[in-house]
């Protein structure tokens, strides 16, 4: 058999793959690249916020204390000593969780897929937020599950609305300083929504990257400290630390902690145990204590310029909350300016971000586009949206 | 409503979950961890031999020219140089290979992961060899596979048994010191594989975490040099740099090349930049030249040690093939003795295997035990090995 009567692609997809598209925030983040372009588009932690010199003498002590334990393959459940940190962190939010209970992921983004995989089956439905985090849905979506947008206003998903999907298998949600809302829910919503979920029997997988993450006053407790045994929670340190590292975890009920862990295990065996041991080093000394005011200090700055600058450049018509935490404002525009349509003249502009449509599940809202503070320092901030402004304005037009 | 009212556990599994058990490999590790206890179970690579201060530097050399990147969000695809790397090694074995087509994974052990994710449907057939790696039965299982075993000896698989999986998603192959049968396939059986696979248009999915670990000879052309567009290949850095850092590759054709990163960025977002650019730091810098003659050397010895200890030790009957690369000896114990079975009694004499049954998707061989000999130095696989034989003696009375 001669090569050329081979067939070209001897390979069948699995039918998941058909969902599998290009990120939008990726395809946009490359054409964001172009030089001279300001980005507010994608969540990138100021990279001056890295504790650059608490990890060099971390590393340095792990490779010089337990160079064989950290170089080693490892428990599929993580670093002891750094799944208790993360029940301690969680305790101290409120949530009855023990160390045994929690899972090291490679990032918070891999405890999405591992409970995708645990929990939904082709045809399940999903509740989500609306609109909701994009790595989300791009998580579950392989599992090829039929996504519920929950009715919300302001604050959250409206308990109400909640009756109507009684049997998701999960309801998805970001209570703090959501991404792309911004929005931090209040704590009696965050009480109306754990008591309906109780009631109908609807578990909640409860995800929390931007929690630390406050300029004003801490988060309301999670949802799921009224929800015991009714909930997964997520957490990252990719926001505290840096996402180089790709660590985060998962706190799951005891009857579904072996099979999440069975899951992590057929995924990748266990996550860096270089990287686990290296975290804890700065963790169990205290960084965060010493590291996350100034971190706060940084964003609060920007968010306060972005705001501003806001008010300032952006025509009428245009309504956005300022977010109390987190990274993103969540900006509406008139009604007839579609945000998709007018990414292209804004990069030509200079200035990038991403349309709102990335972020539903469901019927997406044209006008509608997030923008990132945390990236960009204050002067940068207020020229780009001097850019966004004056395009919006010719838009208008 | 009272909390004792709310239903114990409101969710739901998903029907794959039925299938995630936990691996035997990981209970019996717990086991062989009793103190006074050889663990010949485990495939740990020995960490005296982990280059412990050309990572020390290399992670000084990333802190200090590249601490921002190293530590933020990057590309799903992985770090070019490192990708660059990849490729050159897959180049140099023969394959046609372009760094656009490697994405770095976190171990190839998610390489397995996304292969299952990307082409496996409940209800495909996915053909393995038989005795088969078992990570490779735990990654695909979640997908809901039916795993068809391909008749064998002991070169591999059989060419014309693949006729009666032509209609198989793909053939999972592990040609270079097979785990758990430790055999490496010869030149001639993988022309006739690719051949045959080519004719049938059944792809191939090849996996060498081993290929490098060769003591006498190294391996022929991979199968998939024959087999342009036909295969996905995948490689791993665990076993001869450390595994710690969990890093591997998978080179896929460029029709699955855009999905498998829609898969990889799903998953975990990307593997940790820190980690790739410290392995590329020491890679480039040559490591792998002066460091592998090393680990060759150990484990030659090691391996060497065990045969002789073998020859020694074990009763009449027993069978083996010294293996030329690896990590390890496959050992046929003679007919009626269970491997399972004798293992509670070989802990209690102070020596720990892989029962073999666990690594068949099909029926297993109760009477097979797997040895690895990279883990302990040779006085102690010589200890060990003597219980060993001194137990199957007295079981076979």
């Amino acid at each position: 058999m001669t090569p050329s009567s081979r067939p070209t692609s001897p390979f069948t997809l699995a039918r998941r793959a058909a969902r599998l598209e290009p990120s939008v925030i990726r395809e946009i983040l490359k054409l964001t690249e172009r030089p001279g372009v300001i980005s507010l588009a994608g969540g990138l932690p100021a990279p001056e916020g890295f504790p650059v010199e608490a990890l060099r003498a971390a590393t340095e002590r792990v490779l010089t204390r337990h160079p064989r334990e950290a170089l080693q393959y490892a428990a599929s459940e993580g670093f002891g000593p750094l799944r208790e940190w993360a029940a301690a962190q969680l305790q101290a939010q409120g949530l009855a969780v023990t160390p045994g209970q929690v899972l090291i992921t490679s990032g918070s983004q891999q405890g999405l897929d591992l409970v995708g995989k645990l929990l939904i089956d082709a045809g399940s439905r999903v509740a989500v937020e609306s609109p909701t985090y994009l790595g989300a849905l791009q998580a579950f979506t392989p599992y090829e599950p039929v996504f519920a947008s929950v009715e919300g206003d302001d604050d959250g998903p409206l308990p109400a609305a909640l009756e109507a999907v009684r049997d998701a298998r999960f309801l998805y949600l970001l209570p703090n300083f959501q991404n792309p809302g911004g929005r931090c829910m209040g704590a009696a919503r965050r009480d109306a929504l754990a008591e309906r979920s109780a009631a109908l029997g609807l578990p909640v997988v409860e995800d929390n990257p931007y929690g630390d993450l406050w300029y004003d006053e801490p988060p309301p407790p999670p949802v799921s400290a009224r929800l015991p045994g009714g909930s997964v929670v997520l957490g990252s340190l990719s926001k505290v630390l840096a996402p180089g590292l790709r660590l985060g975890y998962v706190a799951a009920p005891p009857s579904l902690f072996p099979k999440l862990l069975q899951a992590k295990q057929a995924a990748d065996l266990h996550t860096p145990g270089f990287n686990q041991r290296i975290a804890h080093e700065v963790l169990a000394d205290g960084l965060l204590e010493r590291h996350l005011p100034e971190v706060r200090a940084r964003y609060r700055a920007q968010r306060d310029a972005m705001h501003a600058a806001l008010q300032t450049h952006l025509p009428p018509g245009c309504r956005w909350v300022r977010p109390g935490g987190g990274m993103f404002f969540w900006v509406e525009l008139p009604a007839g300016l579609d945000a998709t349509a007018l990414l292209p003249r804004a990069v030509e502009a200079g200035v990038a971000y991403v349309p709102g449509a990335a972020f539903y599940a469901g019927a997406p809202q044209a006008n509608r586009l997030r923008l990132s503070f945390v990236t960009v320092p204050p002067a940068r901030i207020a020229e780009a949206v001097s850019l966004l402004g004056a395009l919006l304005k010719e838009a208008l037009q």
